[in-house]
């Protein structure tokens, strides 16, 4: 299709290869720096409420509910773009990160370094992540 | 765990989270300036390959099977790094992409753009996909 091209929301999101779950992968990214901060997952219900609120929300598979991301560490993730990839099963969310995206105080949640030898810890939390939930 | 923090190579494969199908979900990354190319699939087996062959090996969902990114469109993706997410299942590739990612000859496979009323094309290939598979 070419540069333009529109298709009305309901239709393109009845259009997204969701998983038999429901379900589809959700890559957030950090808008101005383009460090990619974490890989959850969306059900219809949560990517409607993310275009509508302007917040990520995510379906936390551990839980099987609704997530809005930062409700209960404050970690919120703006939303400032949506993007859809060519098969339609994967997102890629460009957020402004509140704070750090890591349950364990990290930016961003991708913080093993893995080579040919071994795995190793390569980024330090940026808070304690005790603080984050209270 | 402290930054630093080392496990050898076997015992970190061994605790990633595949799933039910012995997959684990893997984002392509370009290294330098931080787009996010794709989103794929790797067993086991393509990681080590990734890792001992310097260049992004998948698993083919459709095609069940090993997939060398490149291999019949000659667009190699050279790895740089691998990082591991904080619960093992996500992987992010940072790489260096040669030419386009995308079949459709785009640079990024994510050239949907998705907002509370519409989705649009965004972006355009960089080349003729026809010349991609021959």
């Amino acid at each position: 299709a070419a540069t333009g091209t529109q298709k009305p929301l309901a239709e393109a999101l009845d259009q997204l290869a969701f998983n038999d779950q429901g379900l589809i992968t959700a890559v957030a990214q950090q808008v101005d720096t383009g460090e990619v901060l974490m890989l959850a997952w969306m059900n219809r219900e949560s990517l409607e409420i993310t275009l509508k609120e302007g917040r990520a929300c995510y379906w936390s598979r551990s839980r099987q509910q609704l997530w809005r991301k930062g409700e209960s560490s404050g970690q919120v993730q703006w939303l400032k773009e949506v993007r859809v990839d060519c098969d339609g099963d994967a997102l890629l969310l460009l957020v402004d990160q509140q704070g750090p995206a890591c349950h364990t105080g990290r930016r961003s949640c991708f913080y093993f370094d893995l080579n040919g030898e071994r795995m190793e810890v390569v980024k330090e939390p940026m808070l304690d992540p005790a603080s984050l939930y209270k």
